[in-house]
């Protein structure tokens, strides 16, 4: 181990460089956060004299002293999910401009392995998490959390209980999915389509449970028979390989409702390369998120939209409002979704 | 600003759990780090304690200690494009495996913000900095770490000379591109093809770059004339767009050899649903990653292949390589290329 490379270059302070630069303290802070403005002079001017006198605002003494890390993590099970990247992409640089970076944590979604991994995350000590309850509860959370006090995305159903007394403190961020369905199944029943098949995420997923719930209800709520549930996983493949057997093996359907826009990719290539379907004419086919792939001409994909934008400005609400009072009970945003018409229904 | 929250409720010592627990400091840091194995229950009953004891590693506090953060920065221009993805993906999975966290920096490939967000970067004092030379050099790069030797990810040409002396130190992660890019060319020489555009990246990419050079001496080496080259930005639209102006204004080409692979969709559905024309009967089409998607049906790309895996565990060995011994020369690791035969050339 080499210790203290760091230290033994020596560390000057900040007051050492605003004496230098002729400049307030203050304004040495102002030019190490990429947040504030500060005219380009003055900062390059601060920043060559930090340069040269070796100094760094390091936030893990900073740390010590004020409680904060200005870090936020991230527990997310698949960096690569086309819509965890877009979202992990556009909530970086939202909080880089607040000052927070964004640390990623790799979660299986095999329970066994969060305690092991939650211990890992608690040595960080985040400000904020961000978190699924399909990956950790918020019971687990809360005992590996010395301060942060965490996010849930969530999916609240229509009628769901609000949560038991007792619970730990945890703020939530909840996406409504009824509208953007509803707009979805109108559609569909417009076209005449009756029979539709359910394309699931995987098991334990809230938010595929939550679509499923939905699109029950908004089909009985219609008058029409509840759909045909397929298994997926939210990948590709899985998706493929359901919908050859539900039309191989099984029953069919008029319209694949697919639990989000991959696995609709996966199925609408299944139609189309395998078993000779023509979309729409033959089948449609929707998707869920609207991910910047859902526009290309080979998928060109009617799908339900989050607003990325408005979800991940939700999220940096709910961070700095939970800093800013630390004590406050539960906080809440809300979010609505709607239906975006491409070329796979008609 | 709420200050020191977590002091308030009182940190225990590593020394207070083993204690309490009956076993040895050593095992207490064990129980916190996911690398090391341990005994289920043993773990178990030493997190426990800390929870009642509201111990926590800090690694703030042992970052002052040791000189080390466990953070390991990557420098990304955008985690959505979908190779970025996929490594960071990877990546955080070794990284934590070895008890490291991944930190994720946006930059624009715009150099004006690069000093802002390095100063902002620098506060983190990362053990370890990934980057590309297009997007930061590493001259500036060394101006803003003070301990950490930067990892630069670089396509060096055949003949390439020596970085100068007088650089600061850095280690270096080569792609060798031209055995793959020769793969690709032989392909299509085969298949009587002659006439090939080069649909580019960004304009200041080295891999772009890189990619460009490689082609064109291949193909002079081949006896072939040199390719025509198109404007890309490594995205969907821009190729979709670059590539209905060869053939609606340009001269046309027999082959599309993309700088990626989502170039390469861009340009396959640009072919079909604008052009009319058949892939790969009237023109051939070439990626470069092999990301995931390039095997679903609708694409079925042939494209030149890194190994990810490889990649990534050359990186770890970088980065564990480097903190073993801080003092070292620049450290090298290379990996190659190879062609990916699927349904796009022929």
């Amino acid at each position: 181990m080499s210790e203290g490379a760091g230290e033994q270059r020596g560390r000057a302070t900040a007051e050492m460089v605003a004496e230098r630069a002729k400049v307030s303290r203050v304004a040495v802070s102002r030019a190490f956060n990429p947040h504030t403005s500060l005219k380009p002079e003055k900062r390059e001017l601060i920043l060559k004299i930090a340069q040269e006198l070796n100094y760094t605002p390091d936030r893990a003494a900073r740390a010590l002293v004020s409680g904060r890390t200005h870090l936020v993590g991230v527990i997310v099970p698949d960096v690569c999910s086309h819509w965890e990247s877009q979202e992990i992409d556009a909530l970086t640089t939202a909080l880089q401009a607040e000052g927070f970076a964004t640390l990623l944590f790799k979660t299986r979604t095999d329970y066994s392995m969060d305690e092991k991994l939650l211990a890992y995350m608690r040595g960080f000590n985040p400000d904020s998490v961000i978190a699924f309850v399909e990956n950790v509860k918020p019971r687990t959370l809360a005992r590996f959390l010395d301060r942060a006090v965490p996010i849930y995305v969530d999916y609240p159903l229509a009628g769901q209980a609000a949560p038991a007394a007792g619970e730990p403190l945890f703020d939530r961020l909840n996406i409504l999915q009824h509208d953007g369905i509803d707009q979805a199944v109108a559609l569909l029943q417009g076209y005449g389509v009756s029979r539709i098949a359910y394309l699931s995420g995987i098991d334990k997923s809230r938010a595929s449970i939550a679509r499923e719930t939905t699109l029950r209800q908004v089909m009985a709520e219609r008058g029409m028979a509840p759909p045909t549930v397929i298994q997926g996983d939210f990948g590709y493949d899985a998706a493929y390989q359901s919908t050859i057997d539900l039309f191989r093996v099984g029953v069919g359907a008029e319209a694949i409702f697919a639990a989000n826009d991959v696995s609709a990719f996966g199925a609408l290539d299944a139609l189309r390369y395998e078993l000779n379907l023509r979309v729409p004419q033959d089948v449609s086919v929707i998707g869920f998120d609207d991910i910047a792939q859902s526009h290309w001409k080979s998928y060109n994909l009617t799908t339900v939209k989050f607003d990325l934008d408005a979800r991940v400005r939700a999220l940096v609400r709910l961070i700095l409002r939970r800093l800013n009072t630390p004590d406050a009970p539960g906080l809440e945003e809300t979010l609505n979704t709607r239906l975006v018409v491409r070329g796979t229904v008609g």
